[in-house]
C-alpha cells in the first residue's frame, strides 16, 4: 500500500501531513491502519498516500480540495479511529493541512 | 535528529515534502544526509524537519517562506548533493512544495 510514490495530478492539490509517535504495543493499530487506508482511498477527492515509520511515523495523504478533507475528517469510522489514536496508539501527533503549489521529481 | 515532531510556529508556513526510493548500497548517502540536515538547519527561514524511511523515505522540511526555500535550493553544496541523489542514491523521488494553512495535534 505504501511502497510507491503517489501519482498525483498537476498542482494545486492538498496534502495532509500526519506525523506521529506510537506508544508501545499494537492494540489493534495495524488492522485499523489498513482499514483506514482502504476507507480513505474510497473517498471522493482522494489522490494517494505515502507512509513511512521509524522513530517518527509520517503519512502524507493527498486530496483534490479542502472539502474532500473536511468530509474525510467527518467520516464516523475515521472519527472513531482518531479517538483510539489519541487514547491508545499515539503519545504525540501533529496534523498539517497544506496546499501543494509546485512539484517535480524523477 | 528526526526523533521528534517539529515545533513549528502558527501557520501559515511552508512544507517541502520529499518522497524517495533508494537504490541499494550507501555510497556516501548517510554522511551526506547528516551533512544536509546540519546545513539546512543553519539556513535562514528553516523551521524544522521530520524524516522516516521504510520502503519509501519521506522527509518533510518546514520553512518560513518561499524565498527561504529558493535560497536553500540554490545553495551550491545542496545542489551537489541533489546531483548525487539523482545519479546514485535514488531510483525515484518527488518534491512537493506546499503552504501549511492549518495545523493541530496532541
Amino acid at each position: 500500500m505504501n511502497h510507491v510514490i503517489a501519482q498525483t495530478p498537476e498542482p494545486p492539490y492538498y496534502a495532509v501531513i500526519f506525523t506521529s509517535i506510537r506508544r508501545a504495543g499494537d492494540h489493534g493499530y495495524s488492522v485499523m491502519a489498513d482499514r483506514m487506508f482502504d476507507l480513505a482511498a474510497a473517498q471522493p477527492g482522494f489522490l494517494g498516500v505515502e507512509s513511512a515509520r521509524e522513530e517518527l511515523g509520517i503519512s502524507v495523504s493527498y486530496w483534490s480540495d479542502l472539502e474532500s478533507i473536511r468530509r474525510w475528517k467527518a467520516n464516523l469510522e475515521h472519527q472513531e479511529a482518531r479517538r483510539l489514536g489519541r487514547d491508545i496508539w499515539y503519545s504525540a501527533y501533529r496534523v498539517r493541512v497544506a496546499k501543494v503549489e509546485r512539484d517535480y521529481g524523477m
